[in-house]
């Protein structure tokens, strides 16, 4: 009688944010690599695909750093929409998976401490406004990685102290930072993996039949166990531009009604 | 801008319950012993101990069976009190910790799959109508364990098969099921442990000075690492009755202004 | 700090219902003619206009019996889209012009006592789904001017009792109750009043120029105090069907983006 | 299925403010006098009366200029505690009398255009926290009526035009209001009608049988119909400090349990 209701609003796409609580001690008490971990990114990647294989309304997953983002089939009666029951599950799920595969990815770290997330809700009521949230969090990933690989590069390559590097930083823009990159270290930005640039996507493969398109689907990196029937699509694919959704359309199929 | 503002009501205490998710099946892949597995209840606590070893406005942790209710200070202002952000972190935290400690408590039992819960708050106003939850979550266990240690009795001990031993208790009162017990198996419910007719409460020990209630604090069992000054009381008290709260009035210290 | 953010979710096509609050007897204590009183639903609308005129983000009004729907632009900033405040602030105004615009539609029967309005919002993702509602309750209005038309002239034309009257209709389907009208009564429901069948729709005349459809406007009644530039037209059209959308295409418009 | 849940938490005191709404508009078309139009508050104070006359659950109005707070009994199961529902229904019924009666009021002055008001929802917790609203609300009385009794004095008395009256009035406390009032206009703040300087409370009478207190209750103005039995109380008293809520302690009967 206490509970409140919170039914999350029909039709509007769900999507359910998890984010690494205290990540920043998190990754130095385990050793993570500066700027990106593979390891840890791809524990991340393992975490959220379980959370699909296990959450069938879940139709694509985006993630970048210490998060990940869930959105749910616009549809979906998960719980019946119940908001705290959806986001503690996800996110408990997503936690326990991280803890149970991090061997996997880091055999020679043992876990130091319990790693838990924070998640939380958002709706969004049409899928012009979806896409426009999943563009930000790649843009993000983007800014952000730009920004420590130089910043790292200076630190590590350049055996500069953080707070000179960060000055160093301070008020330069996209172009200053690639220019740095390419004349100090030689690095072209834009030949680094896309693991780092885009983030990772997870979907759903496209139904079989008909075959979508009308032709052969290129599927990326497959997360499945069966390889005729892979379970999940794993991208690092731009999904800022029309192409990604109109090479998936059964992503987010349906119309705005 | 699509995230619900969800500041919980200020004065108003909030407890969040995490419950098991699928802990029927978890137990059995498992092999938790029926009806009470000493193991599962004691890595539940220690999971319930290290949540509240972190989050210090947590006051009071009840437990039993496969979940956990967190009663949080009234005044608190943690995450300045938005709903999600504490419901998902303590439900990561508590299963990350369920997770990570799990070994020492089945140390011969690998985790086959990772396990989850979900979490929920509840708000109340008063001391008393908070009281009433914790009653109805002591109440239920006891309710819960008198059942199911006559069933398994059955099962185990009388050779029955489930469905006849549900049959048999199928309109039988408490007091029919204390009977079956003790002419049929000799067992006095009453003398079996607290921890199963109880659950378990976990509090912060008393302020040192000056001693409450003029007098030495029986600690029961502690689950501190300093012996001197124990970071928690676990107890397996009955917590219904004015007594528990009467011998530890600082738990939901201040009045109901 | 005691008082709830209510924030209605951006995008979302906002959608405040009054109803009148037991007008049962209120129509009783004035003597509202039945099956419909043309007065009340004059002053309806002319409350509703009146909104309408004070409001501008209302872009569409839709009445019937004791109930008028205020659609509001999705991307309405009204009152920073606090649901409280809008709800409030609707009902309160649409209670006020009623009660203030009464004598002018019941100049012989005085006020007996204040009516009053509850209000409520309901929030619509979609374009589609915004169009079923009011499809919804277009059609409630024709299924209750249906069962009302016959109940009344079996009771004023043919004399029966109102109970009699209620058992006679009771599992009777549409046709049953056109067949009653016509066959004993010589009424062709369909040249009833479109007032009274379709209830009445009150929109913003479309943008001048250059002019909507390539064409003149058909305005229908005019609640204008300009011949020239009606402020809003009012309308007793089919809002079911397409044909409503297309000919005043700039009331909801924009893509479902 | 697209209208939220909006249950009131349980136990807690909800409180509905209803605010005039563009008030200053109002009262100048309405020839509202300054700083104080009794005929307005006594207006005001009807229409607060008809609503508690109306909802039973009402156990206290609270008004002071444009607005009036209504506080429902903390267990009250009106229109089971939907907060829009109870939140329209009141601004609603508390507009349409404020209409009603405007000419009891003010007979000479017709209404000029439709008055209207907002309402919101407030929910407290415990009675000290009701009381530190009620407290809250009729200090800004007194702040509002100091300030404006100064000004008004100032500009009809002293002939001082709004500007000057104003920046004469910045920076200074009540001590240098009270000070000009008396020196300059003779006028002693405390002995202006209580009705200005602590607005309206309107109460139930207490129980007849057995008599609070143990002695003859003091009703101050009457609102009832009936001279032996009062329906409701309406009082310019203090309601900050403890005497009010110790006279009439069936106001808030119950502990905080």
């Amino acid at each position: 009688m206490f509970e409140k209701a919170d039914v999350l609003l029909p039709k509007c796409w769900p999507v359910i944010r998890v984010d690494g609580r205290g990540f920043h001690r998190f990754s130095d008490s385990h050793g993570f690599k500066k700027p990106n971990d593979d390891r840890s990114l791809h524990l991340m990647t393992k975490a959220a695909s379980k959370v699909m294989e296990d959450l069938k309304d879940v139709v694509l997953a985006y993630g970048q750093s210490d998060e990940y983002s869930f959105v749910l089939n616009r549809n979906t009666t998960l719980y019946n929409r119940r908001e705290s029951k959806i986001v503690s599950t996800i996110t408990s799920l997503f936690t326990s998976c991280f803890a149970f595969h991090w061997s996997e990815f880091f055999p020679t770290t043992p876990l130091q401490y319990p790693p838990a997330f924070d998640g939380r809700a958002v709706l969004y009521p049409t899928k012009r406004i979806l896409r426009d949230y999943l563009c930000w969090r790649q843009a993000d990933c983007h800014i952000n990685n730009l920004y420590n690989t130089v910043f790292w590069a200076l630190v590590q390559d350049a055996g500069m102290n953080k707070n000179d590097a960060q000055k160093r930083l301070k008020d330069t823009n996209a172009g200053g930072k690639n220019e740095i990159l390419f004349s100090q270290f030689g690095v072209n930005y834009n030949t680094l993996p896309q693991l780092y640039r885009k983030g990772t996507v997870i979907i759903r493969p496209p139904p079989r039949e008909p075959a979508p398109s009308g032709g052969a689907v290129e599927r990326g990196d497959r997360d499945g166990t069966d390889e005729k029937v892979p379970v999940l699509l794993t991208l690092n694919e731009d999904i800022i531009r029309d192409n990604f959704w109109v090479s998936y359309p059964h992503v987010l199929e349906g119309e705005d009604e």
